[in-house]
């Protein structure tokens, strides 16, 4: 396994239980050795779930099989395996899959409709679900509120760290617990990346406004992420919610419109962007974290696409990895991105220092000083593009040789 | 200067003189030491032009006036330096591609409205063109007809050999000569690319003729090459003719259908596409040249933005670095093009070898033969998509520890 990122967090937070729901992770033996690589979630009857899926045009066949039992709105476990993404695999995946769910069906006594399933790891290669047969029911047993942490990193591929987030909020006078984990380290891109991430509440909302916040909240996190530009076949993002709370007198939520939602909502967001963040600080090879901010766009979506032109740019992202605040490249990129943009009026910062204006060099700027900026594990890249209102954010890391090291024998 | 990239030609072609066009190259002291920075065309009166520019919404100065200047359709002489792009300079690069024009318009005798400008290198910095005022008499006193060779060497920035290539064909019963060259090595991408290509021919072919040739000729060449993704703010291709054969007798052609240019224009998309190869050849970093087929696609521009994504994806580049022949990640790339693909029909060849078909990994094939097809320098990847008839090819190379590091520091 790869050294432990530079970026990684200092410290995990406490994960509070979430009422309702149960957690176990084990070793089943799907390809790693020595340690975890299943993970479960057994949710209380009554748990509504939502997601967000890979908008590959190959998708996985646990995408498949997530996307039409979302239909329901109902949840009442989650199985999910690293090691092998399950992805490009036939008939034979349907059947795996198919196959899984009717294990942890009769392992956990739930309907198998109401079983969602995400596979990560490598794809093509067939997945033995019969390996889950010995190793659900005895997940099953074991399973805890408390044993989310373990969880997450069981879900772990080429990731150097789990990735967990959590927030407690008020929902009609009621404290109610938020708390989710992420994987991904590669393959990571907007729509979204080779990126699983769960998310769970006590909560009382009903799938619908959970499908609202969540489909909104995603736009300004996972999907204003990139590590390499390779969207996954797998991305997978779920949040359920078990309704637990509703006995503590949590008021039940059935429109993402409801006023009370408000603390809910924001906190929801705060944990789609720690967790994004937390997966590009594990990008393959990272040594820096790139916040790119885009103004002046024609428009927010203008905006996006310029910015994540930049975030995309293997010139911009060898600079970043050089400690070289190489603005050139960054003209470059917002002049490939297709949307308008005003040469003569474009303006670029490295951190608070403008590099450039009125379509040059600005004279006043101490190359010495960004220097020194670049060579600060978090680096902020803003440009103003100078024709509109339009502004984004997204997040990237740099490519470093790690990157090409790792990726350059995965596989084998 | 890197080494010599190891898909260099072993040997490279005579460039026979091209009557009519002379060539110089010199030392003007832009930025590099101990070596040329500068070259020359000198054109006869007569001459013809079309052009092919960056599609990059802030092209470089030099872009700007070469595009305002083609629609006269006439030139007299070329001027190229390398070090130094003249690209977001602003007012100061406008007033230098001004200077350069009227130091050549001084120094060659033509006029400055025919002179034809293009600069490679670093951008943002400020050019000095006075630099040029020494420099342009010296080489037009030395220009001859057989020094192109030596000006495909002046326009190298990160290049690690000089890129040529030339034809002989008949032209209504007249023997004419094309000759070319191109620089580029990073920043590639289609529409453009950091590429520079200078393409001269005796024939008497009028602009618009030139033109439509040109601009049909470039999509199947260097508008499907991509080292980098990155499009750089500077492309420029070129296409000289100074109906120097006319003498000889060779017809006057002034219309791109005219049925005698049929060789012409088979030799012109010859010489398009072996620059182009070149270029990809000479990419950074580059180990292995990748030629990627996709056919079976709802249309040409389809197969083309899927072969592209494939091209694109550092994940199947940096496992063709490690000789992997990695089929899972160019699902991906497919899956993430965007473009319609039917996952369950989807056929993957690496060379001659079937590796997936019917949405899974072909039981047959022999992962032996494989690992040492990804030995060869030139690798060949086929996707069939399985929805109609559009196919298109595109060629890249792969993505190593050594193109992070070129691109790590090229700018200190």
């Amino acid at each position: 396994m790869a050294a432990l990122s530079p970026l990684a967090p200092q410290t995990y937070p406490d994960l509070p239980p979430v009422p309702g729901a149960r957690f176990c992770a084990g070793a089943a033996g799907i390809r790693y050795k020595g340690r975890t690589d299943v993970m479960i979630a057994l949710l209380d009857r009554g748990t509504q779930v939502a997601g967000v899926f890979t908008k590959s045009k190959c998708p996985s066949a646990p995408v498949d099989w997530c996307r039409e039992k979302l239909a329901g709105g109902k949840a009442r476990a989650l199985v999910v395996n690293s090691g092998n993404a399950n992805a490009f695999t036939g008939k034979a995946g349907a059947d795996a899959v198919k196959l899984t769910a009717a294990v942890a069906a009769r392992a956990f006594g739930v309907p198998r409709g109401e079983i969602f399933l995400a596979s990560t790891g490598v794809i093509g290669e067939p997945l033995d679900a019969t390996k889950f047969e010995p190793a659900l029911p005895k997940l099953a047993e074991k399973a805890k509120p408390g044993d989310m942490f373990e969880a997450a990193k069981a879900i772990m591929t080429t990731d150097t760290y789990p990735k967990v987030s959590t927030r407690t909020v008020e929902l009609g006078g009621v404290e109610v617990v938020i708390a989710g984990m992420a994987k991904g380290a590669g393959m990571i891109a907007p729509d979204m990346a080779t990126m699983l991430s769960f998310i769970f509440t006590d909560a009382p909302i009903t799938a619908p406004a959970l499908q609202a916040m969540l489909s909104k909240g995603v736009e300004a996190s996972f999907n204003a992420i990139t590590v390499d530009s390779d969207t996954s076949t797998s991305d997978t993002l779920m949040l359920f919610a078990t309704g637990a709370a509703e006995k503590r007198g949590a008021p039940r939520i059935e429109d993402a419109r409801d006023r009370r939602l408000a603390p809910f909502r924001a906190a929801l967001d705060e944990i789609l962007l720690d967790l994004a963040h937390q997966v590009v600080k594990d990008g393959e090879g990272a040594r820096h974290f790139v916040e790119i901010t885009v103004s002046g766009a024609a428009s927010k979506a203008a905006a996006k696409r310029i910015a994540l032109s930049i975030a995309n740019s293997p010139l911009v992202k060898t600079a970043v990895a050089g400690e070289d605040a190489n603005w050139g490249r960054v003209v470059a990129a917002v002049g490939k991105a297709g949307e308008k943009a005003e040469r003569d009026r474009l303006e670029i910062w490295f951190g608070d220092v403008r590099v450039a204006a009125k379509g040059r060099r600005d004279p006043a700027y101490d190359e010495a000083e960004v220097s020194k900026l670049m060579k600060e594990k978090e680096i902020r890249i803003r440009v103003d593009v100078g024709v509109g209102a339009g502004s984004a954010t997204v997040w990237t890391c740099d490519l470093t040789r790690e990157y090409v090291e790792i990726n350059g024998d995965y596989r084998s």
